[in-house]
């Protein structure tokens, strides 16, 4: 399946376990997976990261911490989240291999959780740093050989130019689909594997209708692309 | 004051609230504050994060999140740490300023939390990639203007290059003392404010007079380096 859901509950919600649970059972037939950020991890707390990860048993569950300290430090995190049922872990990829990305990775694979980089990102400031060294950032994700890489739906010639640089063996995650303005099976066409999609499935009053809406277009849209 | 210490428990601890209870009253005297990371704030709970920040009270307690994300996302665990009663908080100027750091600024202005960039690191594959655009963090610095800027005290031609560049307003926080190789007082020679120090204070069995001893060497060689 390509559709992986980031659930980003509003903040008016108290609790966003159940908050959660409620979207996980109505979509799980057509996700291949879940993600969760870091606000999100510090209201729910351990244990209820721990009732999620029971949830999505058998998916994806994708701790979006967006890592970028020292191996020892990634490391520690990436054990701790391991030990809730998180199976899949989030990291950045400019803070480089050697004494960080080399030791999370080998971390990881003990723990037999996924790496997934974040290769670029699609808001404006992105251009102003991360851009420039995107090349290099490429030439890491070769080196460290992640489960996966994140890269912007929004912005598909990087995808391209991943998929190109990296060949099949690395996944490409792409966030952006919805709300943040590009369309289902964009992303995909351009060589992504999964599109992450939030408040376009979280948000509206049938969720699982609109999961299955976005699987449908993603479809169309790859039947014309692949022609 | 010029000692930030970094609360960073040993995996048996069981009780790490404990564990930085004690450190934090025997050390409160000469320390500027405390700083705790990522696995430290999973462990710990929001609740353990909130009774250390009432120990804390009146000094520094720093969020080392190293957040490296959207504006949005970056402001929302920015507002919920806020309510936990921490006072700074660390992100990557990696991320750039529109749509990241542009917002968070705001954010931790409106709750009255000092925001600090991570502008270097020191682990060895910092070279790869960050150091490379070391110059566009400094000038994404002195756009964002932050309260603090963090530089390794094991590259003090960074700080001094940091200081120079980005004047007195931007205080200069420097870990990587003690354990990881730098002197102490070192960083303070080359410009920085404050030096972090870790494991050199608490793991030690008697953290008070570490870090007392810390001081003086600090005071000798700021002696030394001011001649």
């Amino acid at each position: 399946m390509t559709l992986i859901i980031a659930l980003d509950p509003p903040m008016n919600i108290d609790d966003i376990v159940e908050w959660s649970l409620n979207i996980i059972r109505s979509t799980f037939e057509v996700s291949s997976g879940y993600k969760i950020g870091l606000p999100f991890i510090l209201r729910a707390g351990a244990d209820g990261v721990k009732e999620i990860a029971r949830a999505v048993s058998g998916k994806l569950l994708i701790a979006d911490l967006k890592l970028a300290d020292i191996g020892y430090i990634m490391s520690l995190t990436a054990r701790f989240m391991s030990t809730l049922g998180v199976n899949a872990i989030i990291a950045h990829g400019f803070v480089g291999f050697k004494g960080a990305l080399e030791e999370l990775k080998s971390t990881c694979d003990n723990v037999n959780m996924k790496l997934i980089l974040v290769l670029a990102m699609s808001h404006p400031g992105a251009s102003e740093i991360m851009e420039k060294v995107f090349d290099d950032m490429l030439k890491l994700a070769e080196r460290v050989s992640p489960w996966g890489a994140v890269l912007p739906a929004t912005n598909t010639k990087l995808i391209t130019r991943a998929r190109n640089a990296l060949g099949k063996q690395i996944k490409i995650l792409a966030p952006g689909v919805g709300v943040q303005g590009a369309k289902p099976g964009e992303a995909l066409c351009a060589g992504a594997d999964f599109e992450i999609v939030g408040r376009a499935i979280t948000r509206v009053s049938n969720p699982k209708e609109a999961a299955f809406k976005m699987i449908e277009e993603q479809k169309q849209r790859l039947r014309l692309c692949q022609h």
